[in-house]
């Protein structure tokens, strides 16, 4: 009598991305003339193609693949060393923080760790999230069995949500009450906010003293423009006795298609068993991706390695800047159409209030059927993202000036 | 204060890959000499180049994601479609087996599949595997907290072991208690045996009759060349309504370090909840890989895709006939070293029994230190593995002719 797992069951309709994408299917099944002009600024995914440092890259890795003596069999599971060290050298020991090689695992998708990561984490833990929030922090969490049944509004028993408001910047705020683990996410998807030093020194102050472990999300860290504003959690003192942080390549070098990503985990980061003993985390992470995990592609690390040559990084400055430019496309655009606007400018979102009594699946359906624009609604990452919506500046420049005028164009 | 996940406490020692490649690198530091003859028959990795239509293949989805028409960011996380229609067609429809396209999950290794399965099932099915075992079905049990702790033979409590022996041709017996989840692995690692068509219709009864799920390990399923060997449990009737299987790119495309697998979740395959429902486990699978993964690399599905082109086929072909070919020449190389011999003809593992009073891990020493070959202990696998030793025929043949002649010169 095999059983599933029952916490599948308290999961609440589709992830929110492919709920989109039956949408769009169906509006387009039912308008092939107005499908013709549909511009997608929902998923926040790459348009341009790869770095010429990338592709070149690859080339040669699959022609090593192709001759015996260079020809690559199982990786190490955590990542090529040389991979391992370009990153800690040029993420993170170049701004100044102590990050090892070790101390780096290569993975293929910050999505991934960011719900294998509660594999080494004990079922008793109290979890914080925002509220909007990436849905994946959440739904991995309620398949763990770490949360009661979802209510009317999706919230779900059990966790903490914190909510991100115009008056805090939309990063929250350390609860009063205890919380043991905490996933923080700047820049932010899907707000487009980044956390200052002070906040971040907050919460690595609160993590500290209520021994909670921080899973910092810094996926879109490239498009940080503010110097004040740090790039890893790691810049602040503490960090690397509370924090684990997550990085992609997908929205730096268009990877999106290509999957590499990784993981920090400090050596000098401790959790508790259910004696009370505190056991550094490093171990298990490695435990975990070495028997659940074979490592990379060897033509997709190669692929990652070039993002840290001198043309790799020269590419992708001229990616980062080109979609923060449509996101200032986008953000003018928004404001012109008399749109309250956030976000956009250290990340590549846009965070829109809808128009007054305007919800965020009318807005969508609205913006989709009129404007035939293609938009994330906010209430898809919690019920505090209910009337706002997601603009993506992953486009072309021609479609982003393109959105811009037809939300112009819009009577609400 | 967080905890940890105390389950991951409980595992003995190291993954037995690593515990190998240290004893292995302890020995080459101390004996430079002879390290330099040292022919590595250990770790199950492929150690021919890709094949050239899959070389082909990547070099040119790599100039496809050079240029933005047809750069392609994130795919379905199921896998496309045209890779999921040639994986049916080609390893199951076409050998009368029924297996919708929709029922196929491409992801980047059958070690991730066979361990991330769990997430999907409840914690309070009683789990039984071979002894010996590859170590992962254990392991990742353990760290999902579905065992209790191990005893001084490393095995684990709750879980039931079913022993593999000459007797029953190393393929287990249904067990007269009920089980719940059964791992099976056929052609088997470590052992190199296959299930015999009786032998997989007993386990689909046994499966039925108790409503237990099998999860069908066929990773190494390009070696079977005797006819009468099932390649997929779905050859056996009723097993679409008992079993999950596992298939790997790795051991007949060579993709060890380029890493594709899938796993098949036929829609008429059912579970029960705590409360005594029957339900589907394709929509959780479904879920927990649109949630927790993003989909295998383009490249690298493309790359899988070519293994079915005409060329393709020919290819791995080749690839197959140098291997099994090797593994003859292993197998008579042991026998006439007067070591009795298992497996290595529809598979590419011999499995061999230590002499008299030898055991596993003093054969290991010994075969390292004197012959300068690597082996796996069979030990390693469980404690039914103990005096036996797994012989690897992924090489080349000068290597398997080489390991062969030493192993008759080594005295015991």
């Amino acid at each position: 009598m095999a059983y599933l797992n029952d916490n599948y069951l308290k999961l609440k309709a589709g992830y929110l991305f492919p709920e989109i994408g039956r949408r769009v299917k169906a509006f387009c099944d039912a308008n092939p003339e107005a499908a013709k002009r549909v511009i997608r600024c929902g998923i926040g995914d790459v348009t341009e193609p790869l770095p010429a440092a990338v592709v070149a890259a690859m080339h040669k890795a699959v022609d090593e693949m192709a001759v015996r003596e260079s020809f690559k069999g199982y990786g190490p599971e955590q990542g090529y060393e040389w991979l391992r060290h370009a990153i800690a050298e040029n993420d993170f020991r170049a701004r100044g923080c102590e990050v090892a090689d070790d101390e780096v695992f290569v993975s293929d998708g910050a999505k991934c760790d960011t719900g294998n990561i509660l594999d080494i984490l004990g079922a008793k833990n109290k979890i914080a999230v925002s509220d909007p929030v990436y849905p994946v922090y959440v739904d991995t969490n309620v398949m763990a069995g770490h949360t009661g049944e979802a209510n009317e509004a999706g919230a779900y028993a059990k966790l903490v949500y914190l909510p991100c408001k115009p008056s805090n910047g939309f990063i929250p705020v350390p609860p009063k009450k205890h919380v043991d683990v905490i996933y923080l996410c700047s820049p932010n998807n899907p707000t487009g906010a980044t956390a200052t030093r002070e906040q971040l020194e907050a919460w690595v102050k609160y993590a500290l003293e209520n021994k909670a472990v921080i899973l910092f999300d810094a996926a879109y860290e490239v498009y940080i423009q503010d110097a004040a504003v740090p790039h890893s959690i790691y810049e602040i003192p503490g960090a690397r006795e509370c924090a684990i942080e997550f990085r992609s390549f997908s929205k730096n070098g268009g990877f999106t298609g290509t999957r590499c990503a990784y993981t920090i985990v400090p050596k000098s980061l401790n959790a508790q068993t259910k004696t009370g003993e505190w056991k550094p985390l490093h171990p298990l992470w490695n435990r975990r991706m070495t028997t659940k995990f074979n490592g990379v592609s060897y033509v997709v690390q190669r692929a990652a390695e070039a993002l840290y040559s001198p043309e790799g990084k020269a590419q992708v400055k001229a990616l980062v800047d080109l979609y923060l430019g449509n996101a200032k496309v986008l953000r003018d655009g928004a404001k012109k159409a008399g749109l309250k606007v956030f976000g956009g400018v250290n990340a590549p979102y846009i965070w829109v209030r809808t128009p007054q009594g305007v919800t965020s699946w009318q807005a969508f359906d609205k913006i989709l059927g009129e404007a035939n624009v293609v938009i994330t609604p906010g209430s898809g990452f919690g019920s505090k993202g209910e009337g706002y919506f997601r603009i993506s500046a992953f486009n072309s420049r021609a479609n982003a000036e393109e959105v811009a005028r037809r939300l112009q164009e819009l009577k609400w």
